[in-house]
């Protein structure tokens, strides 16, 4: 059990769309993603999603509505919801979901990441 | 699903050491605690625990070792391990673990908090 430190992290990669693992809680993981552009539609029908900005200010797109979340400011995105994230400049995220969620969801494409990967 | 502010959040409430939840995912919940002075050796034999820290420094005495956490930092307890959070001075965390999770865990007394306070 050690530390570990957000921004430490954060500095051990650069690509966009791309959820790097930095610990386990039971079944859960905590994965740290820079975000830049926009996604995909998608949803996850098993569980809901945690977002967490570090860094930056991350959109998602609902049916109904869009989200503007600043550093310090989190949504839990319940189960089922079709949402897209979005952002203009890059952006740091903390994800906390069930281990093996898949970035795309039921949507796959191209911007479907390796899953489990560790930094 | 509305986005939450961690820091508007920790405005809502003064006492220490009486975690109150801001969110949930699935059957986790995140909850914001204020922290100041020693808390008790206590474990949780049926979960990890995630402690980030928003503002401040957090100790966390184990039996071999301890911790010492600054903003932007977490560490995940695992479930079954001793430990002993302390503060020098007050600070602010962020809890995230399963729903129903007593705070002192099975050492009790008069620390134990209310559970499933929400703000």
């Amino acid at each position: 059990m050690n530390k570990i430190n957000l921004n430490s992290k954060l500095k051990l990669f650069s690509e966009h769309w791309s959820p790097k693992v930095i610990a386990e809680m039971n079944d859960y993981q905590f994965k740290l993603v820079k975000l830049k552009g926009e996604f995909v539609w998608h949803k996850h029908d098993d569980t809901d999603e945690t977002f967490m900005v570090i860094e930056g200010t991350l959109n998602i797109e609902f049916k109904d509505k869009t989200v503007r979340l600043e550093e310090g400011e989190m949504i839990v995105v319940k189960k089922g919801e079709m949402h897209k994230p979005f952002a203009e400049e890059q952006c740091k995220v903390l994800l906390i979901e069930p281990r093996g969620i898949v970035n795309t969801g039921e949507h796959g494409g191209n911007l479907t990441a390796e899953n489990d990967v560790w930094i």
